[in-house]
């Protein structure tokens, strides 16, 4: 029996236009990370389990992880998220390091789902980490960068909006305002984070199971609104002085102009995750793809696992698989079907082979893309392949030309044609130059 | 007890100084590639093993691969190598592809080794190939194309050296003129394969083994040295005719200037490996480093696993460790130490801060690498920091420039200074631009 194709289940096979789609995806992650001054990192596919059991939730390490055990006994998995990796590599520089540390990477990353809409066994992961900066300050960096790098792929805040909440808010509204602490208040921060997507009926029941002492309480904070009704709640609370500095941090995104693709929405609290301050989720305001494409937050204590002093962080984390879904549903994403290239070089004499190939030789030297065609072609079959190839020129030596020792090369675009003597290689840049 | 932070055995961190080495070496690849019309491909990270089975040697399923069942009793692996992902891509399009077919990638691999000079657990592969080329032809752009990628690095024929040899007259050798076939065929690749790696006595024991009619032919050939007594030896052997193609390629190589590069090498036939044509390996010259950096070579039946019908390729692969050994055997890797940023911009007065930050977004959105430090800094410390982030510009604004609403602008490496009103952009831009 044959073997099969398909790649494994879950996966994606890149052929070269869904690769340059990638190319290009993580380029502008590049340079937007490296035009705030953040530096690239990389870690290895492959971390011991125990990093993951030390940070993560249970439900990632019993059901959604790739773990095997080596044939040296070791049990290691393929990682499921970079945050474990990145605060391993904080925690072996962070004390000589000078900070902020600004570190970003683009690694790809294997959960074990069912693959569906957005989600897939294998994504890359752009994720974007500030370590060490001042309170609210490396918060504003971050959602600065992340908001610069979406505008970047063409997106306005017609696209796109930045949920945004806070844990220590919550945190208070908690013990102070809903009474509830310990295993309860564990319990009501999954009510929180389940509320959007639960039926009124069904949140009711949830929240009547908790059984608070004033549950019309939650249910106001639940219905807020925007930053300005929040501001209102917790001034009622008498929690609003305690909370200025969030509202300072607001007040800044507006200085910036960036207060436009940012909303307050009480049901953020992402999950029972390791955050501990600034939480927030990107959403497409496409009403077909109305889902979260990127999601970050504050932590204080990541190094702890490491027995490191601790260090304050702010970062996010964005899918390829989202972010394609996003950028494709509003036409955002470039066409890369066809590569792009400089010259296609075509011989119709076998006798000009090897001169087609030193002058590609000569043209590569200088910086350009060249593709030789390796045997004669017909002129039709010239200009059709140098067509598909997305060549700006294509070059013809036929039996005139190879009297004269000369090429004809020809601009696909403008149709300029001209011929040149084979070794004339600075006026063949002077008709065609990038 | 705190957890370890250093990686999984066999792998590397890539902190930012390591990641812009391994950053410029893909750039490079890339670069090479697209100069001769190479488009890029990925593949998944898992395969299911079957398809390594199918066209990998045992020693590699059994010893080498990271294998494991899946939660839903796949058998997969992570990929240790490229090629059997390209040959199952490439069966799905070739029908409908226009040849040659140009291809490349630079995925990372993983086989489970015990890690040594040159050889980790985890690496990254340069793999190019060239499918449905006409003979030779592919043979001779892919020695082309790697012998540019050094070049490019900034080797020359003093550091570096491609051996050739080719698996068809090496077969003609065994079936013709050492008169072996089936098993002992088999046995005597093998001692091709191990016979440089061997001390004499050694050698003349496995070859005794083998017992060849004409043992003193074998050893003959083993101490051929070039292409022109390769040429002699089957001419004698009346076999040059039949092979009068690979001398021809070697001729055209001569053509292109390429034969400094190239030398004959009896020694290399790749293994046990699936190539049916040239095969090469390019070694460091280099008395400290004599190693293989990179091997390839072309195969008739990649796709035949696949019930495809035939589609010749010609390949290599460069790994990452090796390549880097290189270099840095040559000192030809530049330094990145440092990054390379714009502007530093820094305040000396807190009111600054957010005009700072405003700055700072008009200049990343005219593209520049702009770093903004996000607390008050002395001068000293300033400059320090803007040193170590390799900014080309430090931005300095103090309690004078603030009264005026300016920021004084210097130049690192020339100490050229001015001021500027924050609003600017244009004039700041005359002064530095990249």
């Amino acid at each position: 029996m044959a073997l099969s194709k398909k790649p494994y289940k879950g996966t994606r096979d890149f052929f070269p236009a869904d690769k340059r789609v990638q190319d290009y995806l993580f380029e502008v992650m590049r340079r937007t990370a490296k035009s705030f001054g953040f530096e690239p990192y990389d870690g290895p596919l492959l971390e011991e389990v125990e990093l993951y059991k030390a940070k993560s939730g249970e439900e990632l390490i019993n059901d959604q992880i790739y773990d095997f055990t080596d044939r040296g006994k070791r049990h290691v998995a393929i990682r499921p998220e970079m945050t474990p990796t990145v605060a391993r590599m904080v925690a072996q520089v962070h004390r000589e390091t000078p900070k902020p540390i600004r570190w970003f990477s683009i690694p790809n990353l294997y959960r074990y789902e069912r693959p569906q809409r957005g989600r897939l066994r294998e994504h890359w992961q752009f994720n974007v980490d500030i370590f060490g900066a001042p309170a609210e300050k490396g918060e504003r960096e971050i959602l600065q960068l992340l908001i610069t790098l979406l505008k970047n792929f063409g997106a306005t805040e017609k696209e796109f909006r930045v949920y945004v909440n806070h844990r220590e808010i919550v945190d208070d509204l908690c013990s102070e305002v809903f009474k509830v602490q310990g295993e309860t208040a564990y319990q009501l921060y999954k009510v929180i984070d389940q509320s959007k997507k639960l039926k009124p009926e069904a949140l009711s029941e949830k929240i009547q199971a908790l059984k608070l002492p004033a549950p019309e309480l939650f249910q106001e904070y639940l219905a807020l609104e925007n930053l300005a009704e929040l501001e209102d709640f917790l001034k009622k609370q008498k929690l609003l002085e305690k909370h200025a500095a969030f509202f300072q941090f607001i007040n800044d995104l507006k200085e910036l102009d960036l207060d436009r693709y940012i909303s307050f929405d009480p049901a953020i609290v992402r999950g029972l995750d390791y955050y501990t301050g600034l939480v927030f989720e990107v959403f497409d305001l496409h009403p077909d793809n109305r889902r979260a494409i990127c999601g970050g937050g504050a932590y204080a204590n990541l190094l702890q696992i490491f027995n490191e002093s601790p260090l304050p962080g702010v970062g996010f984390g964005l899918g390829d698989v989202t972010l394609t879904d996003f950028l494709k549903t509003h036409q955002l994403l470039p066409n890369f079907e066809k590569p792009e290239n400089d010259f296609f070089l075509s011989f119709q004499t076998d006798k000009a082979e090897l001169s087609i190939q030193k002058l590609a030789q000569a043209l590569r030297d200088k910086g350009y893309q060249v593709i030789t065609h390796l045997e004669s072609l017909k002129l039709p079959k010239a200009f059709k392949l140098s067509e598909q190839k997305g060549a700006h020129v294509v070059g013809l030596l036929g039996e005139d030309e190879w009297k004269e020792k000369k090429i004809s090369l020809k601009k696909l675009a403008s149709k300029e044609q001209e011929s040149f003597s084979l070794d004339e290689v600075e006026k063949m840049l002077n008709f065609y130059h990038r």
